[in-house]
């Protein structure tokens, strides 16, 4: 009787332990942290938006983007296939491009008026919100691995020039010279765009389809993780002959970078003064979350209607929750990839193809 | 006959002008630069939010205090009632703070953790939607006029640093000695921190109330004009012991400022990291615009819900096209007033009053 007793106690005892994990498993604290395993994965990526025309382009320059394009997605996808984190995949991606002189971002920054380079990136974290940002930096070589650490090891979100070095610095990021960034091809350019800026009135300058198209070149990534998480990442050297540390939109959350769980993961590239204006980034995710667009909506309502009426060219990339990608953009091209989970590439830089 | 004839000639292309006339007005080509001449303006401040307790201020700072604002919101109300914009009524307002020690923006505001005074503001034209920010200044005297320059002046939205102070002297900006900006309050508080900070692990710091609070003090306005035209503005010193050239919201367009004729205008203050992650200022437009929530609910569930859902604390006043008024915050106080086209004034500093 006590032995039947002790093994009945035993038996409620286990029972409601099962209880308690059920429990626990329906109660999870953050729903933003949940990680869902799921094998729906991808990564996209662009490499900046511009009056980018076949006739302009020989076929060897055209073949190494489609190749450095290639080469720095199946880096990150690579990364997703693995198990990896999405910010893992945004990070290493944008790291390829960064260490290419084919864009305007790490080795192939452009050059301010005052001839230096000041870059800027972002990242943003869907699971978490959490964000880190650099903007006016001239040391470091990959901008986006320190707006990583800005975001994971300060309790700030944006940090600028100096202070961002120093930051960079104290983390122990090797800082280089900043001679590093020096390329004859975006030196030229700056000097073409100071010769033209010359023959313009002012008011005209803005106007110079080329003048126009230094704006542009951006990168960046957006991917999602077989967790389920989002996240993406910006780089840039800013805008060819850019004066009084103007920041653009690359650098700044919502704008230029946005990642939200809920939503979808964005990177935009294209004229920073209208993208900041018009909160590109964040205002494809408002649209998904508040009018229940879809995320290939909400892009093309926000790059082919609403940017427009403003006045801003340019573009974006983004995978939302569940994998679908939108690569939009109203110039004539954008370099960009997109990778899905079975591996499928898709690489373009005019439009219609 | 003919005479009446005539007559009926007349009254006919009397009447097709009168429909001419109002299909002239049917057809405008930018609805956002209408201007409806309507008697319906008001004006909204806030000097910032925070730990602000009755049973800590002394009677003759909370006068002090109140008299500031009425001093500040007074200006702008005569601006609007004489017919003047929002942009105006914005930047004169923020002004009357900026040169007062009492707020954290102009001269009174707060010391970097390298004892210098690094000053952001940020303007918007509900209007025209366009823009204007500096960051990270020391040696102008009303950053928020800088903000506004560059708005008008320049083909940028945000400027920064050494740059912002080159364009402000290419502007005919009478720059300051940097010192212009100490006062003993803000120098202990200073040195307050950063014992407080010695004392406790490197962990607890951001938690400390004390510490949690010299993130505050912003100074902001919203405001709508007899032309039917909304402005925002914002301008502060940042956080106290703040380094690494840290920016936080108050620049940043559509965290810290945000005005679109369409909705609303909007000066936030608050921690301002969690200010950008959630777009604080375009959140609220996004929500009345997407959603089709009035300016007080879409205030509410941002300043009382997903702002403190990420850890954010602060708030937030704001004005819609309509004149609605909006001043949201979840701190124990925020310096705040508001002034109606009839004249009629609401001063508050705590919570319920």
């Amino acid at each position: 009787m006590n032995h039947n007793f002790l093994l009945l106690i035993g038996f409620i005892v286990l029972l409601s332990c099962k209880n308690d994990l059920k429990d626990d498993s329906r109660h999870v604290k953050d729903p933003l942290k949940i990680s869902k395993t799921q094998e729906n994965f991808g990564i996209v990526i662009h490499g900046g938006a511009g009056t980018i025309l076949k006739e302009n382009m020989s076929d060897s320059l055209e073949n190494a983007y489609q190749e450095k394009l290639k080469e720095a997605i199946t880096v990150g996808h690579r990364i997703l296939k693995n198990g990896g984190t999405a910010m893992q995949a945004v990070t290493k991606t944008i790291n390829i491009m960064e260490d290419s002189p084919l864009f305007n971002a790490g080795k192939g920054a452009v050059f301010t008026h005052n001839e230096t380079n000041e870059l800027d990136a972002s990242v943003m974290d869907g699971s978490t919100l959490n964000a880190g940002a650099v903007t006016g930096i001239s040391r470091v070589k990959n901008p986006i691995n320190l707006a990583l650490a800005v975001m994971e090891q300060s309790p700030h979100v944006m940090l600028s020039g100096k202070g961002a070095e120093t930051f960079a610095e104290e983390k122990g990021f090797l800082l280089v010279d900043p001679s590093y960034f020096f390329t004859n091809k975006r030196f030229n350019q700056l000097q073409k765009i100071k010769a033209r800026e010359k023959e313009n009135t002012i008011g005209a300058t803005f106007e110079d389809p080329f003048i126009k198209d230094s704006k542009f070149g951006t990168v960046g990534c957006a991917a999602l993780d077989k967790h389920g998480n989002l996240a993406a990442g910006t780089s840039t050297g800013g805008m060819t002959n850019k004066r009084w540390n103007r920041i653009g939109d690359a650098p700044i959350i919502g704008a230029g970078t946005y990642a939200n769980n809920a939503t979808c993961a964005i990177s935009s590239t294209g004229w920073g003064e209208f993208f900041i204006r018009g909160m590109v980034a964040y205002d494809i995710s408002a649209m998904m979350e508040y009018k229940g667009l879809s995320l290939q909506e909400a892009a093309s309502e926000v790059i082919q209607k609403k940017n427009p009426a403003l006045g801003g060219t340019g573009g974006v990339v983004s995978i939302d929750k569940d994998g679908n990608v939108a690569m939009e953009f109203n110039t004539a091209g954008m370099y960009r990839a997109h990778m899905n989970s079975e591996g499928e590439l898709v690489v373009g830089i005019y439009k219609n193809e």
